[in-house]
């Protein structure tokens, strides 16, 4: 008698994205011949960079040859790619991060789903309102939360650290205990950023606790305001405190390469174990429920971390980066209050008139033909905001924001 | 106060491996002369055939073009490659499995190893002894079993099926009850294969008994007795009760690469839930925790399904058969009794004159300069056997060979 994970039976059914394409598709259907702009899918458009394509099929050509092929890799990454991570850690972000702390993975969001399994059950969880789905729902799937709750529409058990306007969408640490807290800065989807000043208080949170910090870095290479921090490194104490989690999808346009890695420093303190359990754990479970990321991407990302690739990269993250201009310059000038944008590839916008985020996206679709993201799909803070994407060609882009600016008074 | 999750505490250190690189590299520098031959990992060694590779190079053409680039693709894996899966299944194993029953993956030990996540956490696991380790370690890790026993070699509350000489490595199912049976044919580390009736009487337990098993199909492409099937869809039923995992890793040479699939039919029925409920879990954990296999990797894997690519893969296939067929006809000449290599690339050899797994390892390696792998390290049933891989270039496995018989007399 087998039987379904109850845990898993709890998630409520992803409804964000699938209910945006309902509606997009019913309203094509009522209009054949309209052109519908997106500016809702956080997902890359452009070429991948010349010189992370050779290398690629320079590592195909040494596959295909009996001399120099070779099969299984370390799960934990290939050495020289861990070693060129913490290279670049240290040149580019003056943070030293030991070889052996770094996991190359798939991609940031199998880690940010994976990493609460090594994680007490009854671990109390915390995570940003709005935020990226995937910390509540693996969560909830790992059984440490309560049953969804249709009227708040939040999950029992779960402690929602809100975003608004006041706290320019930086949450103060919480007033209670909690063991584990998911913080992603620059910020899917409100494209926030910390300063040094507000991720202390959640390092000093932490240390205090003995909570560990899970930390989304995967959009760092978009920020370009001086003195925000690039990893949560670059606190002092976070190496017994934090995990980071990145990825190349956003800067090397690997979504579909899939590469990314995780820091699980020797050092981190858990109440229950000795200091180096927590990185124990997880190489236990990168080594046993995992067999490292494809070797031809590693040997993409190899590349992205030199100096050709990192500048091929720098241009490609400049090109969202000027899209991420245009669609907040656009919006600001009809008056919508629009948040990030700056360091970020995501603008979070204040609905018009005080409509409801699903109001302002049926607007948009209807009299603009753009598709954006409703922000209350990324949890009950978010209402009252849309998320515009800066991935896009950047004519396309363009089009879509004259057409906003053009149908904003219909 | 976040603590570490006892569970995967729980786990024993993965001794097997580790300690084989222990022993050989003592053995090493003791002689650090001598040329040590190794039939040890079930890694692949030979190159990626051409048409594979090729594939893969068009794919990174298409992605270095803004026109045809592509970036997240489904999480369920590429329509097209799903739809020549269920083709090839049709094809060449004469049974049909509906396109959106395949979630393609990154490899077969990832869904091996994370399938149990979708099982009530009180569930009753039996697995064959000897066996692949991943399917143990990854339940002791989700939770479903007790403490490991340092007497018995075995964790409390798995069910051990153990396979012997007796029945040709093919155990019966439990005499008791229990909701996860894992079966892996052809089997690691035995070779052993299992007949339409053997699996046939799987198949009625599993309904009788309302359990499900989880087939680990791998090494299928192996397969040349008549008759021996190559999916668990080939028995009847099956649809109702069996989850299918399988691999490009030892038929394309893509143990590096990394793609494989699972199948979780749509009509597998469990006690709690209607069925269809235990698809529609997958499917919302490989949306929720993976985000797709390498959109390269993919390429290559609809390569190998067509006709071109199919032949080039049996060509690979026939040439590890073909070491397999050198390992196990050299051994039997010196009077080793063996099972396996015929439809597996695994020869499972008993140890000579009575010793040990271990005593046996040193006794090849000290005399022959061979590594194999104890057979005791994948469970207790495998006392007395060493697992010898075919896996390696023609001219080492002759030279490994012709090394064991030299020396088997020391």
């Amino acid at each position: 008698m087998a039987r379904a994970n109850e845990s898993f039976m709890r998630l409520s059914s992803g409804y964000l994205f699938p209910e945006i394409a309902r509606r997009t598709k019913i309203w094509q259907e009522k209009h054949p011949d309209a052109k519908i702009m997106r500016l809702g899918i956080g997902n890359t458009t452009e070429a991948l960079p010349p010189v992370l394509v050779d290398a690629m099929k320079h590592k195909l050509d040494l596959l295909s040859d009996r001399k120099t092929y070779t099969g299984y890799g370390d799960e934990q990454g290939d050495t020289e790619l861990r070693k060129a991570l913490s290279e670049y850690y240290r040149k580019h972000y003056g943070v030293s991060v030991p070889v052996s702390d770094f996991f190359v993975s798939d991609g940031a969001k199998s880690d940010a789903a994976n990493i609460q399994e090594i994680f007490s059950a009854d671990s109390i969880i915390a995570v940003q309102d709005p935020a990226y789905p995937v910390y509540v729902d693996s969560n909830v799937a790992g059984g440490h939360s309560g049953c969804f709750d249709n009227v708040s529409g939040r999950y029992a058990g779960i402690v929602y650290m809100a975003g608004n306007a006041e706290n320019g969408f930086v949450p103060v640490p919480p007033s209670g205990h909690v063991d584990l807290i998911y913080l992603c800065f620059p910020n899917n989807p409100t494209g926030a950023v910390a300063t040094k000043k507000q991720l202390k208080a959640f390092v000093d949170y932490a240390i205090a606790e003995k909570a560990v910090i899970i930390f989304d870095a995967a959009y760092s290479e978009y920020i370009e305001t001086e003195g925000i921090p690039h990893t949560i490194y670059e606190i002092e104490g976070a190496e017994r405190c934090a995990i980071e989690i990145s990825s190349f999808s956003k800067s090397a346009g690997f979504t579909g390469v899939r590469l990314g890695w995780s820091i699980v420093p020797e050092t981190l303190e858990v109440e229950n174990a000795p200091a180096g359990t927590i990185h124990r754990l997880w190489n236990r479970r990168q080594t046993t429920f995992f067999n490292g990321a494809s070797n031809i991407a590693q040997a993409g990302g190899l590349a992205a971390l030199g100096d050709e690739g990192h500048q091929a990269c720098l241009s490609l993250v400049d090109y969202y980066k000027g899209n991420a201009r245009i669609i907040k310059e656009g919006l600001e000038s009809i008056g919508l209050r629009c948040y990030g944008g700056t360091d970020s590839p995501y603008i979070w916008a204040e609905c018009r008139n005080g409509m409801t985020s699903w109001e302002f996206f049926d607007f948009l679709l209807d009299k603009a033909h753009v598709v954006v993201t409703p922000g209350s799909g990324f949890g009950v803070a978010g209402e009252g905001y849309v998320r515009v994407s800066a991935y896009g060609h950047r004519e396309d882009v363009e089009a879509a924001v004259a057409s906003i600016k053009e149908h904003i008074n219909d």
